[in-house]
């Protein structure tokens, strides 16, 4: 989404204005652009987001505890979806709404469990994770008291609302927000670049699998553009697969018949979804190595 | 299968009984142990089965056509099945009736396809092969000439009866017909062996993957016994995976959350039946190297 | 040395003033320049400079004799040095004045053996060669037939004043004549770039080594330089030494007293002057890698 | 040294003739043997060690002190050499007996402030150490207080003592004291062993560094002997010489010229004399890895 306004003029509008312009970035809570409005003006679209979030939390507790009741249900937004082998060639992330039957039905028992135990849904920034990491982060968050919970849960609504400032605004001093998921293939034989290594990306989810990209390495072994980039990375599982049996045949390289390594998955979780994750392979037709590079 | 016969025993029995205990080896060609029978004695088992083996080349093309149509259609033990979640899981080889509908449909065009050019049944030496290879070698093997391909069903006898000869018969210079895979784990971070690591062996198949092995590596890295070994490995792809975020969580060795190496796999194919397939693995948390050992 | 004439300048300038600026180029020869500068304007310094190197090639052979005769003996340049403990850890290359008592030796035969053989001076563009590659060259070269070897000195020149127009003009398209050696250090126990390693480079000659750069890697595991940058490599044998067993102790990286790996070095070889040699480490205390990147 | 004696025979020897055959194990101190004579049979050759140092720990703190006190001083087996270049290839430790002119001096000041400051002199088990790692220890051992290098002193003799019993008694329950330093070499363009790849191990001395063994690889990449083995390792520093370049050119495998990798040489350090070595190289013309293997 392209940003609407700077943070100039931000700075600069009128209190009705500006809570005109951001008060929709907390959930019904322009009362938090209200109170940001009088520590203008902000160097940064960071202390921007900073002095917003620090509203609520000098907020009273029941302000607070309001503030996240009026949250929507992560739950209406699940659907269970049949798997099938079309299905999953699919490409994009695996959503909440393509469940099987087994994750819809551990994500109601964990919405109803929540619900029940803390009175109010549970928030998580979705951008952040997949769906994978959601299921995992109920679990654990399920554990907590209510305290932590409901720290918990105003750290989610940090992380949800300075993605949306950052969609929105554009100045000096943006928090990152993306991450990068990157590649490089090197032949070990040649002692080149590899190029023209076909590499798909996989998200990789407990049910099922989905394609999210694919590229072709260029002279310098690596794809013109990131795998992911320009966005939070989903904290969860994904799969390198690289092409490697054709690309050296492509190349003459000698190699065994069925060659000893067709196709090289390289599986890794992303744990920061602002990190880059630089995950190189050095190959050969008979030994590979990778590593989390930079 | 125990043997039955030493190598002395069957040099210096009658002709008669000679033949009766291995003239079933050549599929009803008792002829060839007649053939065979006057050459003896001999002194290792690979000497008798290259007597054997060149009773059949030394034949005229006729009694060879024969020889070679007698034998059963590998059609006959084709099932279609289809793969259920469950059934993926499910251990053992994938054989040949367990062909997904487009394997099957594949295999019976093949098969027809192969009789028509042909005139006689496609015969390989099934306990060499996985299923996917045994499709690919059907294919190739189609665009064979008439010559060509009588070669190549002889081969695959020899290769049968070779494995069948050295099932029934003890004695000194058995040729080589078993192959092996085996692994062996070592933690770059410690310096040590690593010990405790859960590690699955799949055989992986266009159409679906089926656990072979599981086992955990001992104080050595290694596992007590090699995943495979005692029979011909059969050609085709697999996957070692290595359960690694929990072997260096059990150490204590700090990893992200999620671990960044969470399940290691390592796919890989065999080209030779009787080979060793030593493919070790060299881990961290954020790094790993594979090859083929020895 | 900074340029002190524009392509621009040369393509424009008198036929006596063009000859005036690069008449030098070629030793003793003004006739490469005066054959140059009807053929003028050239669209590169490339271009200018395979123009010269033309009017050498077309020239009649007694002439090519004649110009390559006026070179210089390279062994006047040549010393011998007796090494010590303190001068082998002097900085700068192992130029041809600082030879080894059996060097000097081998040097004035070779010397002698090739004016005997072909009448005239050995020639090498230095600039692109290590003391030890220089007497590799000449022990090749002596082997070779007299055409050949006029050949072999005619392409010498060739690299020689390319160099020296390339100091001297500059404008568009001018050739690659500098390389560059850089590494890159990823600690593989903690996934992140190695930063505060010490890094040395070593000449490393059949008789002697010397320190040409030593350096410490920053927050990206690079230095913040490449080792040798904006010259020819000078082909022959090179030694990055590593300091790991420091590094890790600084970072609390748990090790063995002695650490396993102390200063790590790689020895490694440039073929190429003008190629980018990049050779990154990958470590942890019990293990590392290492590979020709890109 | 072959063993003379055998457990069995101690255990039922007399106990003058007991004494007679190990009481000069502990330096001028046959009350030691004298004192185990009396608790024995032992069931293992530790456990008669074992037996030995208790008698001398059990012992009034004067006697131990002068029981130490009567040990040789290390001193007397220094002698200073002037290193040459023909000297450093010479083959073996670098002893006591080859120091360089600052070692020698380091050695005797460190011995004198020594005896100044505990009255006795510094002991350490030799064939266990280096030359550098005796020195080190040294200058380590000179900062410990009174009681702490007493101890330090008993533990060295029992670790010399330990050598000295296992050298002249075999019986069962040996404790270990001896290491291995072994390697093995893996072809990664092949995925074969690499065979015929000449090796050299170096022990590497501040001062100087000497030849101690050199092999070449058999047809599993192994040296059909370990590099040391059947005697405790030095600890110390250590380099393994990998002539690469020689065996891809042997091989016909395509490199640069000069090959990227000539000499292969792995640096590493001992840290448990009765440790294993395995130090194996995965190399291509362009790439090689190292580990602590097992």
């Amino acid at each position: 989404m392209a940003a609407t306004f700077t943070l100039d003029s931000l700075n600069s509008l009128s209190e009705t204005a500006f809570v005109g312009a951001v008060g929709d970035i907390f959930e019904h809570a322009p009362w938090v652009a209200e109170g940001a409005a009088g520590r203008r003006p902000f160097p940064t679209v960071t202390a921007l987001h900073d002095a917003m979030v620090a509203v609520v939390r000098e907020s009273p507790a029941e302000r607070q505890l309001a503030f996240i009741r009026a949250h929507p249900e992560l739950g209406s937004k699940v659907k269970r979806l049949d798997w099938t082998t079309e299905s999953q060639s699919e490409q994009g992330s695996l959503g909440l709404d393509r469940l099987s039957d087994a994750e819809f039905t551990k994500f109601s028992d964990l919405n109803k469990a929540y619900r029940e135990k803390f009175g109010f849904p549970f928030i998580i920034c979705v951008r952040r994770h997949t769906r994978d990491s959601i299921l995992r982060q109920f679990e654990r968050r399920l554990a907590n008291d209510a305290d932590a919970e409901r720290k918990a849960a105003l750290d989610e609504i940090a992380l949800i609302t300075r993605l949306r400032l950052v969609d929105k605004v554009d100045g000096p001093g943006k928090p990152k927000t993306t991450g990068r998921i990157s590649t490089h293939v090197l032949d070990n034989v040649s002692g080149q670049p590899a190029q023209g290594v076909t590499i798909s990306l996989y998200e990789v989810g407990a049910s099922a699998r989905s394609l999210l990209a694919k590229a072709v390495t260029n002279s310098d072994g690596r794809t013109d553009q990131p795998f992911v980039a320009g966005e939070p990375l989903r904290i969860g599982t994904y799969e390198l697969q690289f092409e490697v049996a054709a690309y050296f045949a492509a190349n003459k390289t000698v190699q065994a018949d069925p060659a000893f390594l067709g196709i090289v998955p390289i599986r890794f979780s992303v744990a920061e979804a602002e990190g880059h994750y630089h995950v190189p392979l050095l190959v050969t037709p008979w030994s590979y190595s990778t590593y989390r590079g930079s």
